[in-house]
């Protein structure tokens, strides 16, 4: 089952709704839940029950994609970036004069808490931030939790997760870089926009697509500007998601409404290509550029770059403390 | 004026209360709002309008501590440390073997995202995390947001800022020094404990602790089993925490609800003497220990490391795509 969260275009801005996703391409319709139904929710109860509720959703006319705005499925109460890809991680790596993924990267999936309020829509338009000349995209597989779980087994937490949608990581590679030098990693490098979408999938929807060893395994593809720059696949992750879900909540909570994503596939960035050839080819994005993702049974994501929002100056350097001492 | 949240000892775990807090000491008392009053709603309000309800809630009993339990004064929508203080960066670069704080450090305040389940009460007992065998704390000032802002100037986020609390970022320092050589910054080294309380003092309450630049100055002390190990003064932050709004809010949303910390003090971890000095001095932090911090104007945290909790295994390392591609 596909679950979109969207508005009507003749609706106030806020007004937000749950809807069944039918049909494919140009004929795709969204057929609106009753208002009160929660995605997050939906996505928790059990696949008879959500089938009995989509019955009703589908007896609708439905929507078509002209008729409304599709919006980030969910706005996360936390969000989570993993970092899973080993030929990604090399590349990378490469790009800093390293001869490949460190030791560390092997034993623990690593992921950093991301800025939950910049998520946008599947096909919101997408600002350049300030301060960039190397903006950058990231292509991912994203996963909502739909119950809170703590020390989850990797049957509870294949429980716990309710669907994947696919997720652009737009990231400005100089001011993350600046920010990583510094050990905290990436913040303002990445908090300016996180798209999700098109639409959620439910778990249930996507047994046929596991491997041998339960990952999840999907064609994952990045075009910009229609020119294909990278293509993966999720079963190259290092870890499940069922796994990453498990790790997160070892002596921590993971909770209903967060995202958990894969982390950049590999060719799923323009920096990894930076890395391994030690030039920026392709270029950096730019105003204008088109960029589209596309990740088998789980939808297409499409976004415009555009001109910068009007932004508050830059805050000045840091005080310093030895300028203070020196005055008192 | 000082604002707690809490339950009483007697209720459901999960029925949360607003209460103003009243006197000193052992002669403290929670004056309850009406239920349905909100923590980062009423700091939203104006200073005259706050007064007069609390007028209405000081004209009751009020709770002793003994009958109620105080809860983190926030459940944040998310949480932001930063790393502000000069001295801090200063130690704990030394420990890495570098000369001091790298020439981006001064350039712009840098932050990560934190996990924002993980906050616990002003007296709950910290669980040693799994895994570690350098457990330390971070001794904080947190400030709360009120206001949604984006692109917020100096005054706005003056306004956004409806108070400040004492915080300590408990953190397993071997964990995060591995997690940080992979550049994403700490997530399990820290997502198990962070400490936030006792209460949210009004910013308005603390106009006379502002310097001439404006930072907020307040003497800020932490001691392990009653022995003081470190102080310094709030003062000593590069930026204030207008300028940490401000920056925070480029080109992004800073919303109500939201947490964000100075970054550790100077002598303010137990990392930062270990950096200093090459040695586990003062040792890390073992079950029993009981960390005190004081933050003057805005109270004490007081907390007892306990035993871990049973958590579930560790997940398995990295499948490796070598592997994946010999089989293939």
């Amino acid at each position: 089952m596909r679950l979109a969260t969207f508005r009507r275009r003749a609706d106030e801005p806020h007004l937000r709704q749950v809807g069944l996703v039918l049909g494919q391409g140009d004929h795709v319709r969204v057929h609106p839940f009753d208002a009160g139904f929660d995605l997050v929710g939906l996505l928790a109860e059990s696949p008879e029950w959500r089938d009995s509720q989509a019955d009703v959703a589908a007896a609708g006319d439905g929507l078509s994609l002209d008729e409304i705005v599709l919006l980030p499925p969910v706005y996360p109460v936390a969000m989570r970036d993993f970092l899973t890809f080993e030929a990604h991680v090399d590349g990378m790596e490469r790009g800093h004069g390293n001869p490949g993924p460190p030791a560390a990267w092997y034993d623990a999936p690593v992921f950093l808490f991301m800025a939950p309020h910049a998520v946008t829509g599947p096909y919101d338009d997408v600002a350049m931030p300030p301060d960039t000349e190397r903006l950058d995209f990231e292509l991912e597989v994203a996963a909502i939790v739909c119950r809170d779980v703590r020390n989850a087994t990797l049957d509870e937490a294949r429980a716990a997760i309710g669907g994947y949608c696919v997720m652009n990581d737009w990231s400005a590679r100089d001011i993350q870089g600046k920010e990583m030098s510094l050990k905290l990693g990436p913040s303002k490098g990445k908090d300016f926009a996180t798209t999700i979408g098109p639409w959620v999938v439910t778990a249930d929807e996507l047994d046929d697509c596991r491997d041998g060893d339960g990952f999840l395994d999907l064609p994952m593809t990045v075009s910009v500007n229609g020119v294909r720059v990278g293509e993966d696949r999720s079963g190259h992750m290092g870890w499940s998601f069922e796994q990453l879900v498990s790790h997160a909540s070892r002596a921590s909570w993971v909770k209903a409404g967060e995202v958990l994503a894969s982390g950049t596939c590999s060719t799923g960035s323009l920096a990894e290509s930076w890395g391994r050839t030690g030039s920026l080819t392709p270029p950096p994005l730019q105003v204008g550029d088109v960029v589209e993702m596309t990740i088998e049974r789980l939808g297409t994501i499409r976004n415009l770059v555009v001109e910068p929002e009007e932004s508050v100056d830059a805050v000045a350097p840091a005080r310093r403390r030895s300028r203070l001492e020196a005055s008192a």
